[in-house]
C-alpha cells in the first residue's frame, strides 16, 4: 500500500510497506531514509557489504531498460547480503499476453521484495495491489520515481553539509515539462523550506499543476528562461537531460540548447559551495570540463543512489 | 544419463543424475522428490535460505524465454546458497554456429550443474550426453518438462492433504494436444492410481499414443468435450493455456473458447475440496474472479515449483 | 593504468592495477599469474569456492555478446565469494548517447572492479582512464584480449607439465591475420623462448608488424601454408576459427578450408605429448573425433580461463 510513512512510529520498521510515490513521505520519514542511508554508506565504506538481508531475494523487474537504476538496486541488494533475480522485458511473459498483476503474483512466489520499472504510469500501484510483498517503484512512465527524488535529497543534504535546508535555493534547469525527476524532487523539497527556481524555455516549463500545488504549500518559486539571472544565488543547480525529440523542430531545439549547456563559464561566479547535480545520463548538458570542479556532484549523486536504495530495501524488509 | 531413479537406493543420493524425463520416475523416486521439497519449503518458510549448496554454481541456460521457469530455478539455487550464471539465447555463441554439445562442454567448465531450456525436442538428452555434470531439463520443445510435472504432482498432494491419490479424479481441460505439461503430468499421475478426464475440442484432444500408453498401464481415462459433465466429480481441475494460433481459423477458436474459460459459475457446484491448477501464464482461461476462491491453487502451484526445483538441485548435487 | 607489472614487487599485491594488454607482462608477472591460478584451481577442486572477495562487487560490462568470456568472469568472481552485476549492450544507456567514460564513471559508483568487453579498439584504455577502480580488458575489438593470452599460456605450461618453455615449438594455424587471440599470445610467448610456426593461407598471414616485432626480440619464427610440414615437430598446435566472411570469395574459402580442419589423421604422426588448443567456439576447424584424444586440450583450456580470471581478480583487488 501507498501509505503515508510519517504515520509509522519513528523508531519502528516499515516492514512490508510499498514505496510508490514521494507523496508518502513527510519530513520525519524522509529524514529517516537519509539517516539509514548514512549508516549504509558507512557499512560499504568500511567493509563493502553486510549480511542483514541474508536469506532475502529481490525480484528486479525492468520492463524498460535503465542500466543505472537497475544496477543500483542490484548492487544495493547484493551489498546487503541478499540475492537478486533479474527480470527484463525481453525475457518476460508479457509477450504471451499475461497481465502485470499475474506477473507480479508469480514473482512474489519466489521473492521477498519486488522492484518494478515500467513505462506506464500507475503500474507500480497495480503491482503493489497484486502482492503482499513490498514493491519499490523504480519509475513508472511519466508517473513517479521516488527513489531518485530521495537520493537527490540525500545528495543535497550531504553536499551542503547541513541539517537544515530552510532558505536554500535550488535551481532546476532544462526540460522541466517532461522530466519526471524534477517533478518528484520538487514535491519532496517542498517539505523542507527551500526556494526553487525553474529555468526552462516556454515550451518545456514546469507543469502548472505542480507549480500551483507547491504555491499552495507556501513554497517560494520563480520561473525564468535566463539561467544567468539566478545562478549566483543558487545553492543547488539541478540540470536535466534535454531530449531533442521533445522539440517541435530542430530549429527550436538549436535555438535553446546552448542555454542548457553548463560550462565552467556558466558557473564562474556561482557560489563556491554550489552543488551541481544531474540524474544522468547526460548528453551534452554539462560539459566534461566541469567534471573536475569540486562542485560537480553528479557522480557522487549516482553513488548515493546505492546507499538510499540499500536503506529502503532494509526498511521495507524490517531489517534497518 | 536418463536413468530410472527408483533403482537408486531410497536413502542414497542421486549425485550426478540427470533429470530429463518423467519416465525416469517411479512411485518411490517421485515421492522422494516430494519429501525433499517439503523439507525445502520448511527451510524457506523459517529462514529464507540455507547454505547446503555453498560453493556450487548453476549454469542456467535458456535458448528461449521463459521467465517463470528461469526465475524459479534461479531462486531455487540462490536459496540453497549456491550461485547462478544465467545464459540467454541472445548472448549465446549459437549465432557463431557452435553445436549444443560444444556449448554445454564449455559451460560445464564453469559450473557444477546445468539447467537447459531449448526449443528442440531431444536437446536435453544431447546436453546430458555431452557432460558428466548433472543436467536438468527445463523444457525441450514438444518434448518433456519433468520439473513442471513434479511440481504439479507436489501441488496435488499438498492441496488434497493426502498421502494417497488412489481413486482421485483429475480433470484436464484445454489444449491437450499441444500442451507438453499435461502430457508429462498424465504419465506421472499414471503411477498413483488416479482417474483422468480429458476435456478438449476434437481438434485439440490428448494424443492417441499417450491415451493408449496410459490405458495399457491400467489408468481409467475418459474423453469429453463437455466440462460440465465431469466438473462435479473432479478432485483436481487442471486448466491449460489455449493458444489462438493453434486453431485453423478464428471462427473455430471463437466457437470453443468459452468452454475453456473457468469462472465462478463453472465451479459453483464443484467439490469444496477442488484444486484448480494452471501452469501459467494464463490468457483468459481462468477469470480473475476465481483468484480469491480458496480452491484456486495456481499461484501456490507456482511457489511449489521453487521447492521442487530446490529438491532436485540438492538431490543431483548429493546434498539433499 | 596500463602499468608494466614486472616493476611491481614480486610478493606485493597489484592492488588497483588495470589489466589492459599483454604488453604489461614480463616473465615474472606472467608467472605470478600462473602461480596464483594454480592456487585458485586447488581451491575450486577442493571446495568449489572461497570467500576472499566477500564484500566485493564486479561490474561485468559487455557491449558485444561473448558467452564464454562473460560466464568465465562471472563464475570466477562468484567462486571467489564476490558478487556480480551484469551489464549488457541491450540494457545500456549507450542508446541514450552517453559516452563510455560516463558509463564507466557511473558503474564505478556501485562496483569494486570492472570487466569490459567492447567492439572498439582502445575502449579498455578509455575506461581505465575514467575510473580509479581496476579495469580488466575482456577484449576490445581488434585490440587486445589479455586474459585469453594468459589462460593460453597457463594451459601450455600445465599441459606440457614443465616449468620451462625454452625451445618448445608452438604452431598456430588458421586465420592469423584477424585472430586477435594469436596476436596477443605470440607477444606473450615471445617472453619464454619458444619457437613459433605460422600456418595460414597467403591472404590470412600473421601481420607483418607482429612478425617483425618478435623477430627483433629474437623469437624463432617460420611461416608456411603447409601444416603437414611442421605438425610433427610441434609441441603445441593452436587452432583458430576461420570465418568464411573473411575471404573475398566462397571459392577462395573452399580452396583452403580443408587444410584448416584438424582430424585424427592430421595428428596421426604428431608427438604423443602434443597439446591441441582452440580459443572456441569452433565451427568445424577441429573434427569432433579429435575430442576424445587425450591431446585435445581445448575444453581444459576453457576451464583454465576461470582459474586465470580468478587469479587476476584477486590480484587487482589486493587479495591474492
Amino acid at each position: 500500500m501507498s501509505a503515508p510513512l510519517d504515520a509509522k512510529p519513528a523508531t519502528g520498521q516499515w516492514l512490508g510497506e510499498d514505496i510508490l510515490s514521494v507523496e508518502q513521505f513527510g519530513v520525519d520519514s524522509a529524514k529517516r531514509v537519509l539517516r539509514v542511508a548514512d549508516e549504509m554508506k558507512a557499512i560499504v565504506k568500511s567493509q563493502g557489504s553486510t549480511d542483514i538481508l541474508k536469506g532475502k531475494l529481490l525480484a528486479n523487474i525492468f520492463y524498460e531498460p535503465s542500466t543505472r537504476t537497475s544496477c543500483s538496486f542490484q548492487a544495493a541488494m547484493l551489498r546487503l547480503g541478499g540475492v537478486v533475480v533479474p527480470v527484463n522485458e525481453s525475457s518476460s511473459s508479457v509477450k504471451k499476453g499475461e497481465t502485470l498483476s499475474d506477473t507480479i503474483k508469480c514473482m512474489e512466489c519466489y521473492s521477498d521484495v519486488i522492484v518494478l520499472r515500467h513505462p506506464v504510469k500507475g503500474s507500480a500501484a497495480i503491482a503493489a495491489g497484486a502482492t503482499k510483498k513490498p514493491v519499490l517503484n523504480a519509475g513508472d512512465g511519466v508517473g513517479e520515481h521516488p527513489t531518485q527524488a530521495l537520493l537527490d535529497l540525500y545528495t543535497i543534504y550531504n553536499e551542503l553539509g547541513t541539517s537544515d535546508l530552510q532558505g536554500k535555493v535550488v535551481t532546476m534547469v532544462g526540460d522541466l515539462k517532461n522530466g519526471r525527476t524534477v517533478h518528484s524532487l520538487s514535491k519532496l523539497l517542498a517539505l523542507f523550506g527551500v526556494s526553487i527556481n525553474y529555468v526552462a524555455p516556454e515550451s518545456l516549463k514546469m507543469p502548472r499543476y505542480i507549480y500551483d500545488e507547491l504555491a499552495a504549500r507556501g513554497v517560494k518559486q520563480h520561473e525564468t528562461t535566463d539561467l544567468e539571472s539566478v545562478i549566483n544565488e543558487s545553492d543547488v543547480l539541478y540540470v536535466t537531460r534535454v531530449q531533442k525529440e521533445r522539440f517541435e523542430s530542430e530549429a527550436e531545439y538549436d535555438a535553446v540548447k546552448d542555454s542548457f549547456c553548463i560550462t565552467l563559464s556558466t558557473i564562474a561566479n556561482a557560489k563556491q559551495s554550489l552543488v551541481i547535480m544531474h540524474p544522468l545520463p547526460r548528453v551534452g548538458e554539462i560539459a566534461e570540463e566541469v567534471d573536475n570542479d569540486p562542485r560537480a556532484a553528479y557522480f557522487r549523486q549516482m553513488e548515493n543512489g546505492m546507499y538510499v536504495r540499500m536503506a529502503l530495501l532494509a526498511l521495507v524488509l524490517g531489517k534497518a
